[in-house]
């Protein structure tokens, strides 16, 4: 699926549940910041070593909290006037620049 | 660009600089729940109509606050062993049954 | 109660609870975080001034969450060797030299 | 120094700045959960036992870290109308009967 295409599908969902005045990029920040420490919760307790490999429960819970991050991501990039895919690749050639790869 | 190819793409790029021994989940959990805090920081405080309308130098820095999270995301999948395209499909479907639509 | 007092009392309670392993600042960072997310869980969708008038419900939920933060916070401070009052002072003395007052 | 001095004392600094309309809980939980997400920064590429021995610099960037999210939440429970010394001992009584100790 395209970030366009999903991005729409969520407009539709919001809309069908009157949720479009609770979309503003303020309020769908709270809730991806929310979310990504639901997904820093799975790893609080665990050695970084344990986190490696996780039991198909916590991988399970973990594809959850992922897509919820994502989702409040893309409409966030919606509603906020973000070309995403632009910006990812930007954001890309930024990091190329601000870490040179170490010569061996 | 495809997921599995930015994900490829990003463990080359980590790769090239020896940072493998830091790409726990448990890590990369942590640094995607900064970036979403960066993010958060945007709109700490604005109104909620205020973060509507936002002015371009405030939209490229959300762009790249997006971009950010969203390459620790992918690279949190990539590394927790889950296939985020799936995980998608399967929480939009179960979103839809928890939140059914609003009759008019 | 003063804040070593408390932090004796947290340190006794991770002790009879064999916590101890699990107490580095590292964890504790993402505890505290994860806590300071679900208080924000509790303002997500209010309007900033719905979040002025909150219910018995609300304002007993928030005292939870923000009870649940100080206490990671004076962990982390015990654990990281920080005199909490002393760093708190320095920051109001920081804070008014970098916020000079308006002038009216 | 006291929780409601330092409230009134945060209640002036905010008045002589002029910044009372932005003191809302919903922002003050915003800015709250950003500062704490500067302190997981602190840790995010490090052990957890590398967390336990802090450098002198990175011990006096966590205490300025701490009494950013301190300062923050004295404010919320100070707008927000939660006695903070009663949740908090509320809540270490709730923790007591829900975490009973290992000993019989």
């Amino acid at each position: 699926m395209d970030i366009s295409t999903l991005q729409q599908r969520l407009r539709q969902f919001a809309s069908d549940r009157d949720w479009q005045p609770y979309q503003t990029p303020k309020n769908l920040a709270m809730a991806m910041t929310v979310e990504a420490a639901e997904l820093l919760e799975i790893f609080q307790w665990l050695t970084p070593e344990q986190s490696l490999s996780l039991s198909d429960d916590q991988r399970c819970h973990l594809g959850e909290e992922l897509s919820d991050v994502l989702l409040y991501l893309v409409q966030i990039a919606d509603h906020g006037g973000v070309d995403l895919e632009a910006a990812l690749e930007r954001k890309l050639a930024m990091n190329a620049i601000k870490h040179p790869p170490k010569k061996s």
